[in-house]
């Protein structure tokens, strides 16, 4: 191997926040790792941010207010996109791309929402756009996925991939308080945003989940058929029966290849309480995937935060670094790991099957079970356990854990059971997942 | 980027055992997928094997008895070392690499003691020797070392990374059976070798760990460093108490970088319940990893098995492949992850400082633990928790917790208090491995 002094790799970095501010503290802090790592030098060439910070940017020869600058600079050769949202870091990366610029982003809406054209772009000048930031923050996922598991066909995988609503679940089964509560208190501590849709709705899960599909299955990414749900009509009554019956409430975001196609699907979701990833407390983030050749295997670590999410942009830059000192004539890889992608049709939430938790709200009357018993019998769907308490008012719920049923059947079910007389509101349902025999 | 197609590879695999054959396997198995990935096919070419399996290699052009053959046959370009042992493992991967050939190998044994020397072949040959199923079977855990945890200061990392062991201790744990006992069954279910003491005394893991512990600090290899303890002497009784005091009994390898040098020692060791390391039970291993970046993460899995472990040898064949594909001049990055290795001190078992579980086989006498304390003190050991239950016989086991304490200090205080009157026999001393406040 020729070990001969490798020139210095030019960085730029757009956006100075969390993520960018982390990035350029871990660049300086283990420069000198780093360097014994990759054989050369990562020097850091040009930051741009709307906010200067003299005492942070010192000594970087340029520091500006336009991340197009950057873009354009001649001496970066590895541009980090760490402003967020779409414009202007798509066009940013493009920009970078097009001036044959590798880039490094954390922006997992982008990717999940754009990524199909940005990669594209990236293949076409034949420059790497990495991303292993963008999901489950310092825990190498995409790695393991485009790499370590590559000899695999990826069955399935589940993750715990939003901590700020792992939090709150995590605290209402604690301590049995309300979604709402929690919520309050996530978004004092800075976990959760002032709008804390994305997070609560599901709605950064499903970016990353369809992220990993993507690369997991080795299909084009395709954000709009992945199925959102949130947490917030979980109650600490469901945390208690699901606890009763043997399970924990994660919010899971889960991607399976079936023989009629892929689902992807970002929904609360009832885990045995002996699974590992049921431990997985607070803000973690836990990923499960099955590969048909290794079985179960699990990823585990922070999901945030600016030093955890700093360590996966800069394995990203040290893994092009490499590619670069190794001399390589183009990318190791495709963005998303395979040189060929396939078309592969993809389920509507109503086409999968699944088994399920059901809270009925019911009054107290002779005969309701049978009803209900009945109505789920006319579909197809066997019940696997109930739970009825003694009335404490007007309202008792019903609590029935289903066999595997299909969720289409499940839907005419629950309308009809809703028009009922005898109930009254709305049936809360979440559906379960078993990983039969299947997982660690 | 080029992705014009890229002429196929050729692959030997010397040895058909369990890894061997399931590698081979995989290979045909999954050949569609990993041509999509790879974008070139990767294509059997030798098998060498002393035990001909004509049904298993139909159709493979060259099938010799001598693995030399292969390591010499110029239409294989990565080779599979599937045969274990020293001799003729070294040898063949030394002719395969002076021949130009890539190596992919499972031979923690061979790598952990020999690694040194081979990896400077390799190096010098411009070739890949790769070697990700040495350690924690299909856990992709040299990757994340090498590449996903690039960007940080490896600060510790501890792992369950002997599946017998780990089975035994969950057995014993479980159904309060004696460690003998568990290890007959172990050996009727084909987990442990007629010879066990590869994995219960420890060596088996130590192996794992001098491998994992270069990787994360930058050293070269050095298992005679490594100090290791097996799990014979854990009781029932000890696992009961650990479990009042909320703890488990796990058979760990740990590696830590201190300011005085590296820590690498394998032995029984107590974990607090609550951490999901604990959770980690039978025949699964999993490796919790600390980076001053990215705080703790985990990886878990299986780590024995012929599909596990074939997983993790083709992953390094495409890994390899991929490098090909993107005509990189020299491999992406030394064996060991490091292009400047250093050395670092390397501290013995007397050098650590620890908390220590210690089960003292007493006489039911007044004064006893008087003096004990006393003996503890003298040699600034203080103590966190202490169990003495009701005689049921003239010995009274007193069990100890300590505060941190210097092993040195701890083995001149147990001898002293071996040599009591009131204390017959030997005292079972259990490290207890707190990750204070440092893990998930």
């Amino acid at each position: 191997m020729n070990d001969s002094a490798h020139p210095a790799l030019g960085i730029g970095i757009c956006g100075l926040g969390t993520v960018g501010g982390g990035t350029l503290a871990l660049l300086r802090k283990n420069k000198d790792e780093i360097g014994r790592r990759v054989g050369t030098e990562l020097t850091l060439r040009h930051v741009a941010t709307r906010t200067p910070k003299p005492d942070i940017t010192a000594g970087i020869p340029t520091v500006s207010s336009d991340p197009f600058l950057a873009a354009e600079d001649p001496t970066v050769e590895v541009l980090i996109e760490t402003m967020g949202g779409y414009d202007p870091a798509s066009g940013v990366i493009e920009r970078a791309l097009q001036n044959g610029k590798h880039v490094v982003t954390a922006n997992k809406a982008l990717i999940a929402e754009h990524g199909n054209q940005l990669f594209k772009l990236a293949a076409s000048q034949g420059r790497i756009l990495a991303y292993e930031s963008s999901v489950a923050g310092g825990i190498p996922i995409i790695k393991a996925l485009r790499e370590g598991l590559a000899a695999n066909r990826i069955d399935w995988l589940a993750g715990i991939i939003n901590g700020t609503g792992n939090f709150i679940l995590t605290e209402m089964a604690a301590k049995q308080r309300e979604f709402g509560d929690v919520l309050a208190e996530a978004q004092a501590l800075g976990y959760a945003e002032a709008d804390p849709s994305f997070d609560v709705e599901g709605i950064d899960a499903a970016h990353k989940l369809t992220i990993m599909a993507s690369i997991a299955f080795g299909m084009p990414l395709n954000f709009a058929a992945t199925y959102t749900e949130g947490i917030s009509h979980i109650t600490p009554d469901d945390i208690n029966y699901a606890a009763e019956l043997g399970y924990c409430i994660k919010h899971l975001g889960i991607a399976r290849q079936t023989a009629a196609g892929i689902e992807m699907r970002v929904h609360p979701t009832l885990l045995a309480n002996n699974r590992l990833l049921a431990k997985v407390n607070g803000v973690g983030n836990a990923v499960l995937v099955h590969g048909d050749a290794v079985g179960a295997t699990l990823y585990s670590g922070p999901g945030a935060g600016a030093d955890a999410t700093a360590s996966a942009v800069v394995a990203d830059v040290i893994d092009i670094a490499r590619q670069c000192v190794a001399g390589a004539e183009r990318p190791l890889m495709p963005a998303l790991g395979y040189r060929e992608q396939q078309d592969l049709p993809l389920l509507a939430i109503e086409d999968i099957a699944a088994e399920y938790y059901l809270r009925i709200p019911a009054l107290d009357r002779l005969g309701v079970m049978a009803k209900i018993s009945s109505i789920l019998e006319g579909h197809d769907i066997s019940i696997e356990a109930v739970i009825q308490k003694e009335a404490s008012g007007e309202i008792v719920p019903i609590v029935i854990l289903t066999h595997r049923a299909a969720e289409r059947q499940l839907n005419r079910a629950l309308s009809q059971i809703e028009a009922l007389d005898d109930v009254r509101g709305c049936i809360n349902r979440i559906r379960v997942e078993p990983f039969h025999g299947e997982a660690a």
